[in-house]
């Protein structure tokens, strides 16, 4: 890990750092906001952000440093995909390629090689926060694409995760736009392999965390009926006995002023 | 007043507008956040932001939405300079001409149609409070170069802001490299033309607000002694009677997460 940036935040430190992914096999960016100045906590969220995001969103917008200040858990924040790997087209739009790994291992021989962020926030995000940080229990959150890791990655691995929240997320990706022309690029046009990798179809399979999930869903966000699909999830969850709490807000849309509002009560979540 | 954007947060609006400026002779764009539904509120505070900003830096980074969700005040940030006009050279540097107006009336020729920020903030801005939003009394707030506006045009204007803050002010800009260029560019090399727009001439002039001005200043900020030269405003304010309470944060630097620590103290300095 090689720090690039640390700036004093309520107390603790907003980092900025890069280090070498043996999962994507190059180098990756996040950043961490750790309380005090030891630069060691005990638990550690990690938190995945939406399409055309970078390791900086989350850490510069949501304000969630004050609440997690005066405690012994680190959130990290790593990047939304693999950069600069030479991957023909992988720039060419916001929903595929850089910035749009949507946090699986790739199948597809173009982005096997690179696109195995589920690995790489299994293992190597994980890894950092254990040998660097200290962190022994871990919680996951996320945003819209983020989200959908978050449940995801959290419904995999029951028991390295003990908590679980999204904001806005993509529950369903194999029956949204985003969510298909994802899962079709990096792991081929074979549906049946797409579904260990949707959150509604892992809980439908008999998936469970133990701890209740907890969602929160803008009302007027643009995204909610074509591409989230809320409700696909909680119905499957609701008929598979996994507890989610699932707030939907009038007026709210898909933006980090809406995260903001609410980021008090995802820290709690995972902090209690 | 046009909206081209509002965003639900802490059940306020955050709100994105643009209008047509009588001072700057263009169209202007600002930010703001006013609590509850009604578009109303009893005070505002003007953030002027620092030199490259624009006027979304404050309100999407800072967290001061949640401050204000509960009181009936709200924040305006207007952007850093008149953008678009065609002036030669205006965009060639990040110190000088767009994003760095320094909130002063230019009387340079190339300059003096547009760069009337002064104007802009105490006529256009307060004009827009009063009429679209209902305000009735004012507080200024800043940062760096923002933090030179706020100091400066509210303690040439007592009557009228009734509350100063600033975050890392520029406060003796004829003293430092960014405030010297900018003086001499807008106002030409004559420095005698310069002490009106400077907050260390204004309080050796005599000029006083009855209310304590609140400065936070980190001393990890890289431009601390070279460009802000803090200590010469809180010198002239003790030798001529001005209240100033002035805090040096231990490890903090110039940037948004030192900000978002100290904003909940700057905002309840504002409500008092």
């Amino acid at each position: 890990m090689k720090i690039k940036k640390s700036q004093i935040t309520f107390g603790g430190e907003t980092i900025f750092a890069t280090h070498n992914s043996i999962s994507t096999k190059t180098e990756m960016n996040f950043s961490a906001f750790v309380p005090g100045k030891d630069r060691k906590a005990k638990k550690a969220i990690i938190f995945l952000s939406g399409l055309t995001c970078t390791e900086e969103n989350f850490i510069s917008k949501a304000g969630a440093q004050q609440f997690l200040a005066d405690t012994e858990t680190m959130i990290i924040c790593p990047d939304t995909s693999p950069r600069g790997v030479n991957i023909e087209g992988d720039k060419d739009s916001y929903d595929f390629g850089e910035a749009a790994s949507f946090y699986l291992n790739a199948t597809e021989p173009k982005y096997s090689e690179n696109y195995q962020m589920y690995d790489y926030i299994v293992k190597d995000m994980t890894q950092i926060c254990r040998e660097d940080f200290g962190v022994s229990t871990f919680g996951i959150m996320g945003h819209s694409m983020g989200g959908h890791g978050a449940l995801m990655i959290g419904l995999k691995n029951p028991e390295l995760f003990e908590s679980i929240s999204a904001f806005s997320p993509i529950v369903n990706p194999a029956l949204g736009p985003w969510g298909q022309k994802a899962l079709a690029g990096y792991l081929g046009g074979d549906s049946n392999n797409w579904k260990e990798w949707d959150s509604t179809e892992l809980i439908k399979s008999g998936v469970k965390c133990s701890s209740e999930i907890l969602i929160d869903q803008g009302l007027s966000d643009e995204f909610f009926e074509k591409e989230l699909l809320t409700d696909n999830f909680v119905k499957a969850c609701d008929k598979m006995g996994q507890k989610v709490k699932t707030r939907y807000h009038e007026g709210y849309d898909h933006s980090y002023y809406f995260i903001s509002t609410f980021v008090s009560d995802h820290i709690k979540h995972h902090l209690n």
